[in-house]
């Protein structure tokens, strides 16, 4: 696991294992079971999340009880709900493991110092929420423009990783139809 | 315009004189017209933007013409397409004056070297990607679980500033409606 986060962290910050220590040492280490919540409505998010291993989801519920997804993240992937650990506001967000999930944990606090003595880190981590907002961007304008054939197609090209692994409903959930839609635009494409 | 930056800047990144004179020093001050292109398709993004006045757009096309907007940013607001930015990538996107507007502007290599002798602005950029991040999960939630009419109803709330100052064609491109559609919810709100 902890060979996992160095060989990441290589790659992609290129830091050096002095650097890789610091971060791990200041790191909680958790395991979050099947559907085990990490983060629910009201609370105020505390962490940044990396996840070694399993899957989490972030997602809203309606006053009806429909769940709409917002972002699946896997191994060597980050998650926290930035707004509410930026602010220190109650969420309007779940975070769930969706598998057995291991995962590293930073406090606002200790990522900050961490920013601090490895500056890298710092852009990084902006680099990483400008990507979301990309792919969040990009959504809102497919959500707008492409059919729910192209936004499946599309949505199986992107998550090879995830499609494999969650239930249709939680597909039909991100891409904002029905099971029933979803299952007929499905059918259509066999018979293709 | 100098003193309404300074004003700006002392609220809400609390930066002494110095800092703020650093900053401006580092700045192109471009002045845009109604209309002007500050980013096309297939462009790299080179700056991050603080609008002094007028107002700009961030929108993308699809292939028969049709134009979805992501963001608008008006006057003590920033704006950057910060995939393009950070990556060196050609956008996808366009950014246009839609009033004649003056702006402050930093290439990416300048306000790296002002994050790194101003470490408070470092954290102030990537808290407004993340507010940016905040606001379009918002909007897919709202796209996929709210009405148009509840939709049009939240953006005379949220941004009455731009409402004010767009044409309607604009708001329906926005909210992701036809203009006849937009229309008849607004006469049926009339009619109530």
């Amino acid at each position: 696991m902890a060979d996992d986060f160095n060989t990441y962290i290589k790659r992609n910050i290129n830091l050096n294992d002095e650097d890789i220590q610091l971060m791990h040492s200041m790191a909680l280490e958790k395991k979050a079971h099947r559907r085990e919540m990490l983060l629910q409505p009201g609370d105020v998010c505390r962490h940044k999340m990396f996840i070694l291993s399993g899957m989490v989801r972030l997602y809203r519920t309606r006053e009806d009880g429909s769940e709409h997804i917002m972002h699946f993240a896997t191994e060597n992937e980050w998650m926290t709900e930035p707004e509410s650990l930026n602010h220190g506001t109650p969420t309007a967000y779940y975070i769930e493991a969706l598998e057995d999930t291991e995962l590293l944990l930073w406090t606002k606090r200790d990522f900050t110092q961490l920013s601090i003595a490895i500056p890298q880190l710092k852009t990084y981590s902006e680099n990483i929420i400008a990507k979301n907002l990309a792919m969040t961007r990009e959504r809102v304008f497919n959500t707008m423009s492409a059919t729910v054939e192209e936004r499946y197609d599309d949505f199986i090209r992107d998550y090879p990783d995830v499609f494999n692994r969650i239930p249709l409903h939680m597909v039909a959930s991100y891409l904002g139809v029905s099971l029933k839609t979803l299952t007929r635009v499905r059918q259509a494409q066999v018979k293709r």
